[in-house]
């Protein structure tokens, strides 16, 4: 298989049954994988940020060996649209975004990337086409450096028992759970 | 098919596909997410929270509709292993979590889980082995009640052009974006 080719319908078929629907942002986020893949030399094993908790993250877990929940893929927010794919071990690596100037040529797009309809105004049709047509030249992309302390391994340290739920959890969070320190979801 | 049914050797090998190893976290978290799912009623929509970024949300990810991307799945850092689905509306819903005290007839289980053998003196096949056999016994579960403030949608409201970077990012974040704040993990 040609690294450069990209199946965008095979690839939207995965998107249905794992994200649910076909959403724009990672139909879009689909080229920029696959953009930032082919930068990348044959063999590297790479790791993985997202600057959006949105839809990016699953457009990468998707299409590399990237997961959350195996610490491959950091999700750094910084509201931007963009993600890195970067050597694992020196950090060197390649950044794509969407590039804003570049949507000009494309209405649909730019109305539905910067929320200048209403969802109801939007044809999810039409912003889906365009993205297919345009594909990789909506994209910028540029080398990146990861700074050294986003290249260590996540390390819980010593786990022990908390006095009040009584369930493990990192010590050095201290000497309750962080749920026990008042960071609990639940009522 | 019978909802009380899980095919775990099914599991494993589409485990190996998404997370690249049938890593021993992720193979509970198949057995915790079915039983929360036994709970949920037929019907609810549900949400998704995981207690910790290891591990946990690949199996909620592979076995729910919920993903990092769709925003169905949270991650809120609480260093337990744990997890919740619950009715995204209400807020209504079932924790379940490796439970420690009953570890004491599954050694490979607690040496792994507490991290009393380092990773060479490990058996990964035992820890596997223990683990299929333990299956839902190692588990608990309860209700919870989600707080209203987790319940919200995220919204980014008001899209801008950064001055300093010229990508797109939520006005919200303030006259600048977070990365161009400081809070870049590039050199």
């Amino acid at each position: 298989m040609n690294k450069n080719y990209f199946d965008i319908e095979e690839y939207i078929h995965r998107v249905r049954s794992f994200h649910g629907y076909e959403a724009p942002g990672v139909v879009i986020g689909g080229f920029m994988v696959h953009l930032a893949k082919t930068q990348i030399s044959e063999g590297v094993l790479f790791d993985a940020i997202s600057e959006t908790p949105a839809c990016l993250p699953d457009a990468i877990q998707l299409l590399t060996p990237c997961t959350v929940g195996n610490g491959w893929l950091k999700i750094i927010n910084l509201g931007r649209f963009a993600l890195s794919l970067y050597d694992k071990h020196h950090g060197n690596g390649f950044r794509v975004f969407l590039a804003p100037g570049k949507l000009e040529k494309w209405p649909e797009i730019k109305d539905w990337f910067f929320k200048l309809k209403s969802r109801k105004e939007q044809g999810h049709e039409d912003i889906l086409s365009q993205i297919k047509r345009a594909g990789l030249e909506i994209c910028g992309v540029s080398p990146v450096q990861i700074k050294p302390e986003f290249l260590k391994k996540r390390d819980k340290g010593k786990i022990a028992i908390c006095p009040s739920c009584k369930e493990a959890y990192p010590l050095q969070d201290g000497s309750t759970c962080r749920a026990c320190q008042g960071n609990s979801p639940y009522i």
